[in-house]
């Protein structure tokens, strides 16, 4: 499948990000990014659209990365409201932005789109916690 | 690694559950159910905590399964809010259940939790619309 021009691969750190990938990244705007994924079968449900599921993990995917580079640092999720407005189907390029609303020293707050060429497919709204130490982690 | 008593693997039509799984399921109360799954190193992330996307896939694979039972139809998610209230790590034996607050014509009302033993780690927040002919699916 094609990949759209300017797009490159995104390394992933986690399995799980191995798993559901590869993922694409863009620069766009000034200091902002788009992500993309190519659908595969791999992500897809018995309706033949993407798993609800694999749709909030490329948008928690998207909006944690805004959250990295508006902190400095990793997070983890803590919060998110996510809004299923139209299916995204085999073969469709899914792009993805989100926007840190306010960034404190321990939560950033964010918001984010999924879309297929100017169609919104998905809404989502953020909370993430910064990790700056292992003691930031969420106690197991 | 151990699967608990009385928990039976779950067959996937989707390749998503499929990518993600094993699930596994138990009877529990009247006429309800447990689902389950045992931490795996694919689903995890760079802090080996399971992935915030994985975290909702599961929930979401939950509340669907009451939604279903519920409404004797498929279903597909419109909104979900979950929020997250402690990790799971990897070898963490993690249990969803979900309860329908109520099922109209078209859409069902869901909430549901994930734990491990006694301990809450995730509380989730659905609506999700049922799949009767393929023109209920959300158009493209």
């Amino acid at each position: 499948m094609e990949i759209p021009a300017g797009f490159t691969p995104i390394q992933h750190s986690a399995a799980f990000g191995k798993l559901t990938g590869p993922f694409y990244e863009k620069p766009e705007g000034e200091g902002g990014f788009v992500r993309a994924l190519r659908v595969a079968e791999k992500l897809t449900n018995s309706f033949d659209i993407v798993h609800g599921g694999m749709m909030m993990t490329f948008a928690d995917i998207v909006l944690a990365r805004a959250c990295r580079e508006a902190a400095s640092a990793p997070v983890v999720t803590l919060r998110m409201v996510t809004n299923f407005v139209a299916p995204a189907r085999l073969g469709d390029w899914l792009e993805g932005r989100a926007k840190v609303t306010r960034a404190t020293r321990s939560l950033v707050y964010v918001t984010g789109r999924l879309s297929i060429g100017r169609k919104t497919v998905l809404t989502a709204d953020g909370v993430f916690r910064l990790v700056r130490r292992e003691r930031d982690l969420p106690p197991a």
